[in-house]
């Protein structure tokens, strides 16, 4: 795989390129011919390496299923992927364009360049190099790589139940996960689940002059201000929703031990620019970020906020809202407790709208015992030459509770993510060290298979 | 004028839809040829009118200064205007091009129809009228239109003290205000003042991704949220920044007896969208937007406000404020109290950044018997038909302090704005009524001047 991966390097890197100059941004309704020329893209690709492909239409964009199917007797491995991507605002803050890979100090530079179109990458170049190598693979592959993951996996949540004969296998591999540091292999064992909603309040039925109205009307981004500041106790910084905590399934000690919770506060401040001082304050950062929910403002706006100054009283306000939820939380009941608590602190006379922006992802936890688990453990182990360990994760993959169900198939979570590799935010890249492990894990990962 | 006006109404109209087409948002850096443009244009039309020019370069925009002094042995009065107008957003909003006039049902829509092209043109259609009929002016008339009201009025602010014998005059009219209904004519007692700040919070360097960072890091829309909720007390809508309120003078029992302070609620709400249930709670609705001083946050930004969901943890979140400040209450300390209280109630760990967007302008209260308000009202009432009655003003013109010391000159604010026109806001406009009905004003005004 290394000979093959340096030897055909340019090709490698142009190829890639190409994948991240399409602007597969699904949160963007107008860029939707994008997204189906990067699925097109992608079906050309896997068909010149010799897999049978289909794009399934979903209610939003389709997903890639491809196969290797000529191993009667062998396994079959289900490889998940996913070919949208985030947005890229603030654009300002981007060193170069999102979607024309600059490569500088073996990193390259894009939107997707790690999540999660690099992690597809060395995916489908591992399974290129083997055919190119030997002829054919040493099981069944079945791809399936989904468009719509940033917005909530709402298309092929709805098409996955219809096709179980095509997903049927013994283990499901999601590449959308990845380490902690480059130095350390890890597999990860839970994601946390999401609800989004959006809150808006109106007082008025049009923008009002501050001066002419100031101290009549209500403000709604006063009044937003003073509902979203109930939201989390500010000492604690606990969530004051009731019922929110309810359910949460803690981890028994054993599960708990098995963890590496350890972080360097210090490096974390360096790498990130941030303090870890966010967050229940009566637990440690990993568990916060792995085993606690949380409740986020992810974008707030009202009136004008443009340069200078405009002495409005706007029509409304609103906030964008995400919770990440463990095991046991119910993303159909948090956001009606959420919904509630606002119905009841809102002030008389402010109208209130809620729209649920995304319905909800359940937390995963998977088996670390397992032979997917093992396999792969120990070709990360022989890959990075050291012994793989065990992490969680708090993002959130919403599509594999039913992926799991219609494959029937063990999950395993597992990447080469870092956390330092601006995912979701400007200057997003991946490394060319990474794109050429993750080929040969892979690799080595089938071979063991 | 009457007549001039009927016979000339074409040409008139025409006229003012050209004053309106200029882009003159003095907030908008990007236009400021716009500014010029709109400042040439009314060098010529009033040289073309026989009026004496300059442009008075400012560091924002230019003052246009025009004066007709052949009546050596009569009263000089100054008429204070601006050509500048607010920005237009939410454009959405609008139902026509608010740089492109248009005439509905004798209602002229376009920004800065009323505030302050409209009341500007009224002016200049008074006396050029003036000068058409009878060929001279009853008194000698100076204007000055300024080009950074909206803005605060830094430029000409800074030149007025430099021009005390151009703006020499008995009275200063600044014709930027209005009457509470069409069939009220009132002239008004006060303004209140203003003073702007911006507020930015950061915890991170960069935007974090909410799943592998949300419970360690603070948020700082969630921190701006607490932070802005202190300002104001839920129940009373009182301002909680220390020493806020301390420095008010009240009005005596018998200036408050002379206003003109009932607001019917229903009317109100009809008008505007809006119950008058904001502002401290005991007092009343017109109290409160006249004689009592407000915080407001006029714009909120932070994270992602595109469509859909995007799970960041952005590095900053900001707010926009403005006071409308009443008599005795100083706009200078008012920013102080105001940053010193965000300083100590911003939680630890979250970079503060204050930023002071315009520096501020006193309240001003006039007396209703002067020799000015008194000619002026008596015009009113004449072109009206029924008595001229006393109002105040919540919103600010922060030149006329200056103004008025420069021109040594009493002041008298009036104009025929009403609250009704969507000033500062989406489809502003103005009536061909009360543009005729303004004209005539002055011109009576003059003659009785």
């Amino acid at each position: 795989m290394t000979t093959y991966f340096r030897t055909h390097q340019e090709e490698i890197l142009n190829d890639f390129k190409k994948f991240l100059s399409f602007k597969s941004i699904s949160a963007d309704k107008s860029l939707k011919d994008e997204l189906l020329a990067t699925a097109d893209w992608l079906k050309n690709y896997l068909e010149n390496i010799g897999f049978e492909c289909e794009l399934w239409p979903t209610k939003t964009y389709p997903t890639l299923f491809a196969h290797y199917s000529k191993k009667k007797d062998k396994k079959t491995i289900l490889i998940y992927n996913h070919y949208d991507v985030q947005p890229v605002d603030p654009l300002s803050k981007w060193d170069s364009d999102p979607f024309d890979a600059q490569i500088k100090d073996g990193l390259i530079f894009a939107r997707g360049a790690q999540d999660n179109k690099g992690q597809c990458f060395y995916v489908i170049t591992a399974l290129k190099a083997y055919l190119k190598t030997f002829g054919e693979l040493p099981v069944n592959v079945k791809l399936c790589i989904e468009g719509d993951e940033e917005i909530g996996s709402e298309g092929l949540k709805e098409v996955a139940p219809f096709k179980q004969d095509e997903l049927k296998a013994d283990d499901l591999w999601v590449v959308d996960l990845g380490i902690l540091n480059e130095d350390k292999p890890a597999i990860t064992l839970g994601t946390r689940g999401l609800t989004a909603l959006e809150v808006t309040l109106n007082t008025t039925d049009h923008d009002l002059h501050s001066g002419e109205h100031g101290g009549i009307v209500l403000n709604p981004i006063v009044e937003l201000c003073h509902l979203l500041a109930k939201l989390h106790d500010e000492e604690s910084n606990r969530v004051m929703v009731p019922q929110f905590y309810d359910h949460i399934e803690e981890l028994s000690d054993e599960e708990l031990k098995a963890l590496d919770l350890h972080l360097d506060e210090k490096e974390y401040e360096k790498n990130f620019g941030a303090k870890p001082i966010g967050g229940e304050i009566q637990y440690q950062p990993l568990e916060r970020a792995w085993l606690r929910p949380t409740l986020e403002i992810n974008g707030i706006k009202g009136g004008y906020i443009g340069e200078g100054v405009k002495t409005v009283i706007p029509q409304s306000a609103s906030a964008k809202i995400t919770c990440r939820l463990v095991k046991g939380q119910n993303p159909y009941y948090i956001q009606a407790y959420i919904s509630e608590f606002l119905q009841k602190e809102v002030k008389k006379g402010v109208k209130l709208h809620i729209q649920i922006l995304n319905p909800g992802s359940f937390a995963m936890r998977t088996k670390p015992q397992s032979n997917s688990a093992k396999v792969v453990a120990n070709s990360f182990s022989e890959i990075f030459g050291k012994k793989c360990s065990f992490i969680m994760a708090g993002g959130t993959i919403g599509i594999v509770e039913i992926l799991s169900q219609s494959a029937q198939a063990e999950v395993l979570f597992f990447g080469l993510g870092l956390p330092t590799d601006n995912i979701h935010a400007p200057n997003e890249h991946f490394s060319i060290e990474r794109l050429e492990k993750g080929a040969a894990i892979i690799a080595t990962a089938l071979d063991m298979s």
